[in-house]
């Protein structure tokens, strides 16, 4: 492929990957429900095992619980229900039997878990519980749907932790950013993180933090939330123990949560016109060789791929040596598309000269590499296009959160605009209203701010944070 | 715990089993639907991973196919929707919405994955298709629900191939065998494989093979299927291509399953009295330390179990090190019935001596080895295990696969009888129906016969295998 990436161009872009570097299948006959291919599993997999690890090392525990969720159990907190009722599927028929208590597909796993929680917790000794679920959720989408931008069933990171007091909830949300930071370090990707407006939190939340990336369309992607409940569920649900004192309280609780949106960013984000462009952590394959045959001498230069391809194993490099019967141009086109940090090519000259070429995905720019050198160069590599990526990614982010003195040019501002706000929502809605853009919420931590309210023309109090979301 | 496991008394042993090592919990609020708590997790993953080894090292490949499945692919293999038509969930509401076209919770995922086969076929060169896939199936169980050995949310892994001959598929039937004995090795678990009867193979299938192991209850558990579709499935989904003689023909197909039935098994048949016997393969965690504390030298302990721990872990051998206020006894009940292979103790005597004491987990055996040797002696005794495990598995199994001469004993018999049988279905369902027991089938290699059908008295062709199944 060569297609331009940015603005207008990029949903065409975004498809056009999935499609040829066989990541997605679109044409499973189900509207917003997609097939997975092999390379799109093993994307998925690098990035879950991102997760699993920095989650992992602070303790939280891996669960597994049911899809499905009992009527019963998923009515038990009001505003949840309200929230997702009218976007969850309803199981009504077991074989040829009309079931007794419908059961909903799981939206989030709220209403599974906090019923066992209850059982679970009985003491403050039971406190904190820390799990997470790497599990598929389903969401009846009314909105147009994207392959993994918005989709039906959705490949789903969950943690749900409950604590003894309300303090001890705020450090675990701490935690949870803290554990985001790493994840999107190693993902480079830039971000932002936002509280949300109070219409817009997790229904059932106390309130709700989300990060925000943007996609070289201008628009916002959310690719990560926090969810602070209080006792919110705990209360419906019963979550009650014995607390240190002797009394007895309801735990407080808290979730977080990542989905395949995720993996989006990833590849919109570093992408160029040729494809994929993975930051080496999380790139399944980091190096690829290909072979440029000459007749006579194709032994000769297999024999010495193989031999680089042994050397990089035995260094835990992920390796693929490609000797499909292509032309090698089709092979460069090929794992380029598909994203592969460094290509090593291999022909006679270089068997002769013990040099071999290498290439770099992110710049294309080429080297020669003694073949004895080539381990600790392409370990360098590596390295320098994971920090390369990661400072890119983050300027041209920076570039496009542009302050605004007021909405003026915000309806056309490709990306994130930020907006002085006196702080009362109906300004906030009339900016919306105005600019044709969602409110992403208020800073996380305060910035200085100065101007009027738009609005109102009333002193500003923070900064309205202004885009157009997936 | 110290329950007895065999007979009558394993059903009690299972469940206590799975509850106090804390490996599901049962009481999750749908029938059939259990809750994975982290052990049970962990347990879960190392047996995939098993399994991914084995497959993907063979060239399949791993694909993610969407979890609801329309009505309309649902409906187009005849014998295929007859056979699962009582026993899938229907989704038949999205929101308040009565949904166009009806949707089933995959059961198994022939009718989602075929549909996409059939596009992505067009010629030979598109062939072998060999695919794998492990997520949640579901399955509304009319009989008597037991966790792990039948619920209605099963743990599944299902391979799915597509051939450009019956003889390439007949290959394929043999490389899925060939990964299953080195599934089942790594797992220490013995089987039989048997050709299912005519009327208890896969619905839509031209053959099934199983693989059969025995419960220390006497009944056995099917623990993997192998299917022969021929073209069944491939003409009612149009799978079609051209050949490698400018023709066009339907892809001939296979499938290959396992279920968390595997785990089940692994529990069931290598557990003692103390609860969980893990072979070291699938272990989690490989060696728990526990330290014997005295008062005054708790510092000088701790260091050295901190020190033996690093050196093991340095080795890629999982350890765990159990400094929890527990008494001694608790932690070694503890960690026994979690199944954990060996246990080093630390106390001071220890510590002066530099000799640990060290205890296997299947025989129970202590020894004292040097701390220089430590790592090498549990490398072996790693070894050792799981090749004890191995052996009296099948030993055991043998021992319960019995040859009559004919039906008197088989009804009590706790296991699995080998009855001559003249071949014809009419006289296996008067076995059946005498000796309350099920046809497994007829053994996949022949095996020299002789006797007569206790039924017709006609000289036998074959032996009848009957057994009590889960």
């Amino acid at each position: 492929m060569k297609l331009p990436k940015e603005g207008e161009a990029f949903g065409e872009w975004f498809n056009t990957v999935l499609e040829e570097a066989e990541i997605l299948d679109k044409r499973y006959p189900v509207k917003g429900m997609n097939v997975w291919r092999p390379y799109g599993v093993r994307l998925l997999r690098a990035i879950d095992a991102v997760i699993r690890e920095a989650v992992e090392s602070r303790g939280y525990r891996e669960v597994i619980f049911p899809t499905l969720i009992p009527e019963t159990a998923f009515r038990k907190e009001e505003e949840h229900i309200r929230g997702f009722s009218s976007q969850v599927y309803w199981v009504t028929r077991g074989g040829e039997t009309e079931l007794d208590v419908k059961l909903v597909l799981r939206p989030t796993s709220e209403t599974a878990m906090y019923p066992i929680f209850a059982l679970w917790v009985k003491s403050h000794g039971d406190l904190p519980i820390k799990v997470y679920q790497i599990v598929n959720v389903f969401r009846y989408e009314t909105k147009q749907t994207r392959p993994m931008l918005r989709v039906r069933e959705i490949h789903f990171f969950e943690a749900h932790t409950a604590h003894e007091s309300y303090e001890e909830a705020e450090r675990q949300m701490l935690e949870h950013l803290e554990t985001w930071r790493e994840i999107t370090h190693r993902l480079a990707i830039p971000y932002r993180i936002f509280r949300r407006p109070e219409w817009d939190k997790f229904a059932g939340a106390q309130y709700s933090l989300a990060a925000d990336t943007i996609l070289p369309s201008g628009r916002t992607l959310q690719i990560g939330t926090i969810h602070q409940y209080g006792q919110n569920f705990s209360r419906a649900f019963g979550i009650r123990f014995e607390t240190r004192e002797g009394g007895q309280d309801y735990a407080y609780q808290t979730t977080y949560g990542i989905s395949e949106r995720l993996l989006a960013a990833v590849i919109a984000i570093h992408g160029d016109e040729r494809g994929m462009v993975l930051p080496p952590e999380v790139a399944p394959i980091k190096v690829v060789i290909v072979p440029i045959e000459k007749k006579g001498r194709e032994e000769e230069v297999y024999g010495f791929c193989r031999g680089i391809k042994e050397t990089l194993e035995r260094e835990g490099i992920e390796t693929v040596l490609d000797l499909r019967d292509y032309r090698p141009g089709w092979k460069y086109y090929y794992w380029e598309l598909r994203g592969v940090p460094i290509r090593v090519e291999v022909g006679p000259a270089e068997v002769d000269s013990g040099r071999v070429v290498v290439t770099r995905r992110d710049t294309l720019r080429r080297e020669e590499v003694p073949v004895e050198e080539l381990v600790p160069r392409v370990r360098a590599l590596l390295r320098d296009i994971q920090e390369s990526l990661r400072e890119r990614a983050w300027r041209e982010f920076e570039s496009k959160v542009r302050e605004f003195e007021d909405l003026e040019g915000v309806a056309e501002h490709r990306g994130i605009a930020k907006v002085p706000w006196c702080g009362d929502d109906d300004c906030a809605l009339a900016m919306q209203e105005e600019t044709g853009k969602d409110l992403l919420g208020t800073p996380l931590e305060e910035e200085p701010v100065s101007g009027r309210c738009p609005v109102c023309g009333r002193e500003a109090k923070t900064w309205a944070y202004l885009a157009k979301p997936y």
